[in-house]
């Protein structure tokens, strides 16, 4: 029997149960899945070199399937191959043929779009919100690469689904980094949910763009093996990055998945037999040929240091090392500077933290440690492209690294979609964001993050894996020393954590060696009348606040809430020594910190809570102090709200 | 003197007051100013057919400045063209040169990134986060067709912005809908913020990569008066769009400017007579050449009905009508479906809604308004790209349009910059998110909204221009009635509304004629033990939970808090009338209703609130019940967690 029969006969054997399993189902995308049986067979039987008992396996090559919904091929080939599924190495088990009936059943491994955390380590990153994998599939390549590992990258990416801006944000990411270690095949099948495909994504059409963005395209018939084998095998032989552009048939071997456009609907149960049978037709036989072991992974040898054991330098030491000694001395320390000395300082100490920036590294003060030349290997200029800095950075983290990524808090929300599939790959990034708030002034409001606060604190509300720890921390450094503290601290925990820099200089708030822990905060001042509890920049007005209500007699405790979300306990019993009233003050818009004390209060009772948050749109301003007081959160306002609380008591 | 000499004269007497300003101003980008120089003045003076005497002229050419931080330079053009500014045609000045010194003032129109709102009304769309306006002259391009008018649009970007993948989805949607009024400028001066711009964005690379998304691309020198003419007189006269690629300098004109990489610093203010003598010298002429007035305006009168005004047709006759008579009978009827006859009816009665979909039509309904012959036209297929889909709403929204852009809750956070900056343009667009929450189930948590609330709800905490309106509301229909109901309310309301509309049928909730309004809330059930507060979805489970604490004597009031915000007084009497103690229930992560309730009882004291959120990250399962159950807020824990509450009573 020719390589090209067996080949054939193998997709449709996988098709069948790809198809099946919809139905079993009784939801998914069969005939996305049934484009994809020729190039899914060939990719993870004779190129992927995995083993499929241990797809842990650090130097085993990786699929991203972009194309998140067509997900049940991969799973037929991989109950056909008896590939291991499980959360981890202890609980894993082979995945039978007959288990792929549990596709989108609560209690199995099969999610309906990839999603390695619940227990298929084959994918590497949570996918199906469309677009991101050539992104995710750059992560992994740089990954590799740092890892001086021969594991390659195979991505395949749906004809709809090239539509998002973010693939041509990977494509010339790609391009800049030389990254050829990684395959991307473009599944042109011609239609998208609602309606045929746009000729804008026709192959001709996308063959033509990839190539004007300096990659090498080929055109392919996705259901001839020849034509299949002939391109993958220019993989790695290609200066310039490769796309494999294949037409293929949406619902390929099902005659009733052929006609008109079926789009994520599975066949009722009657036409399962018909569809067995037309497969066969396709196949030529009703016989499922086995198959060789796929080619066994290159062996790969990496140990990071365990970045809670490691010792980190003073922050004097550290400061001076980022050429911020000077600051230091006159007491005017910006803590996105304080942040890009932590960064320079992480980077020599732990070879798995990794950096990126998209054009700002000047303004984030990343370029401390892209011009450090112990660290410079480690960082990755995206260029003004946030979605794929952002989704490189959750393929970064999935091949053991600890990414960094970094712009203005404002343009980081250009890849929140990216974000929010990060943290169901359980990623462990870290998104750092400069020129937070409103302290910026002069660029004016469409540089500023308003939104970003309410955004990340969503995910402080549930909790993760462990059922204990939140699926982000948010930090908002007050000062220099909180910059550099809190920066460790989101090294050593794993898991998505959010910090919020500002751009003006500020003096010293605490003693070099203070402590900051995870839900922590710190009291600044203490008075009995009332409590002012901000973070960040506003801590800093909340102070000139407090002298004025000091003024008049009134004296308040000054809480720096640092960490979200918080320890509700401790803040309670901190709350209610000062007085049982606080007023919250922001440099954002609502649903931020002030809610996550309002919640506390409202559940506990006892406690009345005011909050001063942005009140309207942010303008430009010469100066923070101008704009603040625009946006209702000037030290008077704040003094004079307090004073309105403290009468009405 | 010839045409070429005056328009370099021109550009260097421009030149001379966007360096000026901001040197007085204290920060901007001078050096991006200056490399538009020429193209600048071609533009506004020569090629635009407008009046600065009346910038609101809705048959006037426009320009989007997408590179915003370029604004210098057009300020500098209208203060020498006299231009009007203001917030209103009542309010207007013309700007003088002199007034051009308040660039990033508090109190001027001259905000640091064109920002219309503030008193600049050449523009119509905020810009400042980088690769939107492509978008949004593709909007008003559409508007201008919408409107029968021959005006057109010039679109200005930087070629680091290019780099962002929304221009490429821009570039498709305006290739697809022939939108060959855009005029399209790439301004390549080849520097970048923290460095020099990639290979990728070259001049050469961008012209290819246009002509790759079947776009005409001519290359020129953007600083030589007679190749930018030649450029500008091929507009209008392509097939296909064009796109003009010109080699700038960033810092024209200015010795000191053209070294090194200058960007986003002015000058010191002692540099500035050297900066003046450059610019001369680069003109032969110290005079500044007086220009006739531009091309006028054509004429064009458009007349839409006040949207508060017309008459609808009844629930009934709008399901009917929308193909939902059967689903109606059956008492069956998904909130989507409901939408989606709604947006029909409102297509009927309203020439200016438009409507937009990323693909998803089919699922979000918005395919009643694509397959009504009435309304087709004014329905834009944008394919699976929700960056440039919310851009071109904010476009239509400039041009007078009301748009409606729909997809899945998921996937409109891939827009969520889009819309901050949607916001700062006060932009009357209205957001419509499908399969929200978690109760669709067996897709997975990749196509679950979970932060959208917290998002959308920052906005709500802040007011708009009149200091009282919200910049946001928020509508999350529990039934077929309240979306039919709340589409109208974000229809006759002016400003963004996000509703958010579910899966699964659900029953009726409401009578036929049921009111609703901004800010309020419906009392389903009451009863004194304690307030069961929920929305959307969320109400069928709180009644099931409800029906759980009859059977042990419990008796709740039950509040379909349909709208955030929320009327606190009105709220806070029902809560106190409900036993003063109330539990939220949601199917997103927190910081969304719950915190709004909690954030009234902390305010105003003598009232508890518990909430229950979506306590982890979800995972595919087969039915709504599993997910609810597996993320802690199905029916039985919400009843659970009721009793725990009365119990401590």
């Amino acid at each position: 029997m020719s390589v090209a029969d067996s080949l054939t006969q193998k997709a449709a054997a996988l098709g069948k149960l790809a198809v099946r399993m919809c139905t079993d189902a009784g939801s998914g995308h069969p005939s996305s899945a049934l484009s994809l049986a020729h190039l899914t067979t060939e990719i993870l039987y004779r190129r992927m070199r995995h083993d499929p008992a241990n797809p842990w396996h650090r130097g085993a090559d990786r699929l991203v399937l972009s194309e998140g919904h067509a997900v049940p091929i991969v799973y037929a080939a991989w109950a056909d191959m008896g590939g291991m599924v499980g959360k981890s190495p202890t609980s894993k088990h082979a995945l039978r043929p007959a288990e792929v009936a549990g596709l989108r059943d609560l209690k199995t491994e099969l999610d309906g779009h990839p999603n390695p955390a619940e227990g298929f380590p084959f994918f590497d990153a949570a996918t199906g919100s469309l677009g991101m994998g050539l992104s995710v599939a750059a992560g992994l390549a740089l990954g590799a690469r740092l890892d001086n590992s021969q594991r390659r990258v195979f991505c395949i990416i749906g004809d709809g689904e090239s539509r998002e801006g973010q693939i041509w944000e990977a494509a010339d990411f790609i391009a800049d980094h030389k990254l050829t270690g990684v395959c991307t095949i473009f599944n042109c099948n011609g239609q998208g949910q609602a309606g045929f495909v746009s000729e804008q994504q026709s192959a001709e059409r996308l063959a033509d763009k990839m190539r004007a963005f300096g990659w090498e395209a080929v055109i392919i018939d996705g259901h001839d093996p020849a034509a299949i084998s002939a391109a993958l095998d220019k993989f790695g032989r290609t200066t310039a990055p490769l796309a494999i552009v294949a037409k293929t048939l949406k619902g390929w071997g099902v005659d009733a998945l052929l006609k008109g456009n079926w789009h994520g609907k599975p066949l009722p149960a009657g036409e399962l037999a018909a569809a067995d049978a037309s497969l066969d037709r396709a196949a030529g036989t009703t016989t499922n040929p086995s198959f060789p072991a796929p080619p066994a992974p290159a062996g790969v040898s990496i140990s990071h240091p365990d970045p809670r054991e490691v010792a980190w330098p003073s922050f004097a030491d550290a400061m001076s090392a980022g050429g911020l000694g000077g600051a230091l001395q006159k007491n005017a320390l910006a803590t996105r500077r304080a942040y890009g000395a932590a960064l320079r300082a992480a980077g020599e100490i732990l070879p798995q933290v990794v950096v990126l920036d998209a054009d700002v590294s000047n303004s984030t003060f990343s370029e401390m440690f892209r011009e450090n030349p112990k660290t410079r290997e480690r960082f990755f200029e995206c260029k003004i492209a946030e979605q794929n800095m952002i989704s490189v950075a959750a393929g970064l983290s999935a091949a053991g690294y600890i990414p960094f990524a970094n712009s203005f808090s404002k343009f980081l929300s250009r890849g929140y979609d990216q974000v929010e599939l990060a943290s169901i790959s359980r990623a462990n990034i870290k998104l750092v964001g400069s020129h937070s708030g409103i302290s910026l002034a002069a660029d004016g409001p469409s540089q500023m993050s308003l939104n970003d606060v309410a955004f990340f604190r969503a995910f402080t509300t549930a909790r993760g894996d462990d059922r204990s720890t939140p699926l982000c921390h948010i930090y908002q450094p007050a000062d220099a020393v909180s910059a550099y503290q809190l920066t460790q601290l989101m090294v050593k925990q794993r898991g998505m954590a959010y910090m919020r820099t500002f751009r003006p200089d500020v003096p010293l708030l605490y003693a070099h060696d203070q402590k900051f822990e995870p839900r922590g905060f710190h009291t600044l001042m203490t008075g009995s009348d009332l409590a002012l509890v901000a973070c960040g920049y506003m801590v800093h007005v909340a102070k000139q606040a407090a002298a004025l209500l000091e003024k008049q007699n009134r004296r308040v405790t000054l809480i720096d809430a640092y960490c979200l979300p918080l320890d509700d306990e401790r803040l309670y019993d901190a709350l209610r020594k000062a007085g049982g009233r606080a007023l919250v003050v922001e440099d954002n818009y609502g649903a931020g910190l002030g809610d996550a004390v309002a919640a506390i209060a409202a559940r506990r009772g006892g406690l009345r809570v005011e909050q001063r948050t942005v009140s309207r749109i942010p303008k430009s301003a010469r100066s923070a102090e101008e704009i603040l007081d625009y946006c209702g959160v000037g030290p008077q306002q704040i003094a004079d709200h307090a004073l309105a609380v403290l009468a009405s008591a």
